[in-house]
């Protein structure tokens, strides 16, 4: 897809809020949503500043826009970030369910800069057993009693 | 790992909580954080209770943990889910470092309700011009301005 002079725009402005969070004492990542040529919401790396491991830019950035917009899905929207997203952030942009998604740094600029975002996705392909975390399972049985609850539950809102 | 009587009244909390966010309009999904036998956080599934695609019940917990503990880090937690997390969840748990995962039900299990798990998985272990997300670059040359700035920075906090 050949960028759009909006596109250049929209990813400077991540790259600004990557900036900015640096000198804000956060990490060096941007984020932003927009729809239709407008921003929708902005995020940077808050980790250290919140106290929130989760609070990359990309999911701060999907938080506020489905705040702004009252609903869990980006429906139409487009994702600028500064940096190739992590499994974490990619997986937020899945179930946020964006039309794309805009990148600038690949995750081997972030592994070069000390984000061990690769060993998340190497991880992730691996079975259980051989992961770093040790992983254990336990109760199935018991367990699947949710999601009984769920099929008969009137109320349900699917996702 | 032989799971002791204390890791099945944790689980089975988790399982309670998925049954509980079922009840009052969430998917069912449960997961509470421990550390020294103690309950430090609790969290379901709020997504589409509070518009937000990130709140799966392991995220919801991960964040409150963490702002119960004051850290970025849950050194020496054990995250009791009542499902295998999904890729962001299981991204989430590899930041906040926690010492150990149990889980109940499957990403199978999760499946058969309707909860596409499996797919994310395997759209992340995809080259990017192959996943069913429209994914572009642009601007990488600008964006590693961001990490320059991280690596002056004074401030800086490592995560």
């Amino acid at each position: 897809m050949t960028p759009t002079d909006l596109d250049t725009a929209l990813m400077r402005r991540a790259i600004a809020l990557a900036r900015e969070s640096v000198a804000s004492g956060g990490g060096p990542f941007g984020a932003v949503v927009a729809r239709d040529g407008r921003i929708v919401a902005e995020g940077c790396n808050r980790v250290t500043v919140w106290n929130d491991p989760t609070a990359h830019a990309e999911v701060v950035a999907i938080r506020e826009a489905c705040r702004a917009l009252a609903s869990f899905q980006l429906e139409g929207c487009t994702i600028y970030s500064s940096c190739e997203p992590c499994p974490m952030c990619l997986g937020a942009l899945y179930w946020a369910r964006p039309a794309r998604l805009v990148f600038a740094c690949t995750r081997d600029d972030a592994a070069a800069a000390g984000f061990d975002d690769e060993l998340i996705y190497r991880e992730l392909a691996l079975p259980i057993e051989a992961r770093r975390l040790p992983i254990s399972t336990l109760l199935r049985t018991e367990g699947l009693a949710a999601f009984t609850d769920w099929r008969a539950a009137a109320s349900r809102r699917d996702y």
